[in-house]
């Protein structure tokens, strides 16, 4: 069976991470738990993509400094984001003296570098490697759909691009939380062709890589604190509830999505809530870090949704694939 | 130093590829060496992108079928092309039940995911891995510079983008030949802006992963029958050729460049020789394997170049940073 969750020969630390988010999500539920919040969504920058540039860099450079490592003491870097030719990993990664690999697993693309991470450091060909992904409101809006100053009507079913970024150290096993399991997603495309409901793009493939991990692990439900979607946003969010139901599965008490949890949707007008690259992976790099820090979190399944169209896709009429991948993340080995 | 070669725990082979290109590049050099040559470059298909994402889909089914082997055999498929967030792929994967992980490093794609297959493979985590890596001259013009029907000028210095893509097959150690070394590269800007001059936005990055892979590995040039770029052009490769002279390091008798075989450039008017993720890819899978398993080619080491902007980077300014990734390919272990 190729599509199977992988139990790591060592478990890999996750050594430090970090977080910046907009103005917009610095005023939701976890404002509290991010390492810097933007006063401004153009972080001094005169372009939202030279803002999503530095917002990555910051990302990378607060994590080497809360770990006390120099470039030269970090192997790789893995990192994506959303804009056409991943130009902000690419742009940020270019301030750095380590080695790169650039991935594009859209929203998914954190626990795709956690994951390709996790595998090198555990089979002990790299000893640190850094991991981010980001996003930007006023970015992905001009990239996916419409520069902002159109004015667009956003349905009810859309989700708000979370400006905002994380980046997690891995490094060789030292302290808790670990990433101790990986599992690889496979492309799934049920034939949704509206680009405003994302959540039921990618609930189907978050629904398959999840099935795939408890049906190929010695997990259930009950070994995690937290199922971690991200993101699905509200409406994703029951309908992927709903398809493991129907396998017999129920984590509907276990489970919560970074794109409900990053604003108050009601108050901030964030329709079916926050979605992007930035924000499973501001979300994970703050709250939950910290949550997994305290104990207060012990085990927690990772699990990041991408939607893999673009507009000429769309144009051309063709239906969104979608991914997930999954790590657990766990304080006990 | 994390800027280093890693010597593969085991060797991993390559057990199959296959290649597929447009018309162009089936009229050039290396005609006899592809396993498909489109008469047209749509493929049947609607639009030119669709015509990419079958020609990925069909290099994959074609190595699988050389190989014998089924969805189910192959545990990760690694790939990605140029078109925005990587559609190509996307779409191409969506037709397989094989868990995937995208990549996007421009035209180094193709080394990328050679890299990172052989660690994982070499490091008992999978079995067999599919990595491919395509492009279309059509999709890539209208992508980067203009539609086709807006024929505009080409400068002396720009290379054509090949139609085309290539798949290897990866396999735990079994027949040769074998990669047997990786060096990721680190991202280089030498502060270049001409988006018509690939070759030497991308020449200071082979440089740079070339330089390394000698100081940190066992092997000098003479090791090699064959120092392969990929996609550098005639302008790229003397850049390239000159940069590693003052280094003291004389590659100019085994050094040679995908974009520089792919076609007859004169003849051809291909100006700097062909480039794009489905021009190392095509030439890799076709006339160096076939000479390598023939034994004219014993020890390869093949570069593969990627530039890392995009249009609106350009716009706004930046200069274009670059990246090389090369993998040891060996007939010996």
């Amino acid at each position: 069976m190729n599509n199977k969750t992988i139990l790591l020969k060592k478990a890999v630390s996750i050594l430090a991470t970090s977080s910046i988010v907009g103005k917009k999500e610095g005023m939701g539920p976890l404002k509290d738990d991010f390492d810097l919040i933007l006063n401004d969504d153009y972080f001094g920058e005169k372009s939202f993509e030279k803002a999503e540039i530095k917002i990555l860099r910051e990302c990378i450079n607060m994590c080497k400094k809360k770990a006390n490592l120099s470039d030269e003491d970090i192997d790789l870097a893995l990192s994506g984001d959303l804009i056409n030719q991943c130009i902000c990993s690419n742009y940020a990664l270019s301030d750095f003296n380590i080695p790169f690999l650039g991935l594009y697993g859209a929203c998914s693309t954190m626990a795709e570098a956690l994951l390709i991470g996790s595998l090198l450091i555990s089979s002990d060909y790299y000893k640190k490697i850094v991991c981010s992904s980001s996003s930007h409101f006023c970015t992905a809006e001009k990239q996916f759909r419409n520069p902002i100053e159109y004015g667009g009507q956003r349905t009810p079913t859309s989700q708000w691009t979370v400006t905002g970024g994380g980046c997690v150290l891995l490094s060789e096993s030292s302290s808790p939380p670990y990433i101790t399991h990986i599992t690889a997603g496979r492309v799934i495309d049920m034939g949704i062709c509206d680009i405003t409901n994302m959540g039921a793009c990618m609930a189907p493939a978050a629904f398959d890589t999840v099935l795939t991990h408890f049906k190929t692990s010695s997990f259930s439900p009950s070994d995690y604190d937290l199922i971690l979607t991200g993101d699905l946003g509200t409406l994703g969010s029951s309908l992927f509830i709903e398809l493991l139901e129907k396998e017999g599965i129920d984590i509907s008490s276990i489970h919560n999505d970074t794109g409900k949890m990053i604003y108050d949707i009601k108050k901030q007008d964030a329709h079916c809530g926050g979605s992007g690259a930035g924000c499973c992976s501001s979300v994970l790099c703050s709250h939950i870090y910290k949550k997994l820090k305290k104990g207060e979190l012990n085990r927690v399944l990772f699990v990041a949704t991408g939607a893999l169209m673009n507009t000429m896709s769309s144009q051309q009429g063709l239906s969104i694939p979608a991914i997930a991948h999954a790590v657990t993340i766990s304080n006990v080995i």
